[in-house]
């Protein structure tokens, strides 16, 4: 592992980036409403994530390692939401309305 | 500039990450529609991946660079719409309905 002071930028720019993730995820975790949760967009966020993180390791660039794992956790746990919740969300909203 | 194997991996990652900006970029173009955006979700993203993109310059990783400057333009024009459209936006949900 290199840790020079470029780190210390990139540890900023994750803590920034991964924790503008957070209200979306709390949202989603209390509403468990994943209707206007775009599938394709988690996917692609997650892999993209996962691949940063492959990234990461090959240079051996902690801030690069530390962010994007972090990240993964966050978008793999939206992902999963929007799966499981998915039908969920649909079967209700096929529901007919009471009065 | 040094060009390793890694930087596929990395440019990969990143073409994932910044195209899953685009719906939401397109969307808010087309609409104009901002209420539902978060400020500080976008002014925290906007100046994460502008850390990041220092961070790839000292570190001099292209991917970095490449896949951040992207999607800094992306994620700077939303907060832009966010602050351009904000007041539109709150203006338009005072005017009382009319039949």
């Amino acid at each position: 592992m290199q840790f020079n002071p470029a780190e210390y930028v990139g540890l900023t720019a994750g803590a920034l980036t991964t924790a503008a993730y957070l209200p979306q995820v709390y949202k989603t975790w209390r509403t468990k409403a994943v209707g206007d949760i775009s599938l394709i967009m988690y996917s692609a966020m997650t892999l993209g994530v996962f691949l940063w993180f492959v990234y990461g390791v090959l240079l051996r660039a902690p801030a690069v390692i530390i962010a994007n794992g972090a990240s993964l956790m966050l978008v793999g746990w939206m992902l999963k939401m929007k799966i499981k919740y998915h039908g969920r969300d649909r079967a209700k909203k096929r529901e007919p309305k009471l009065p």
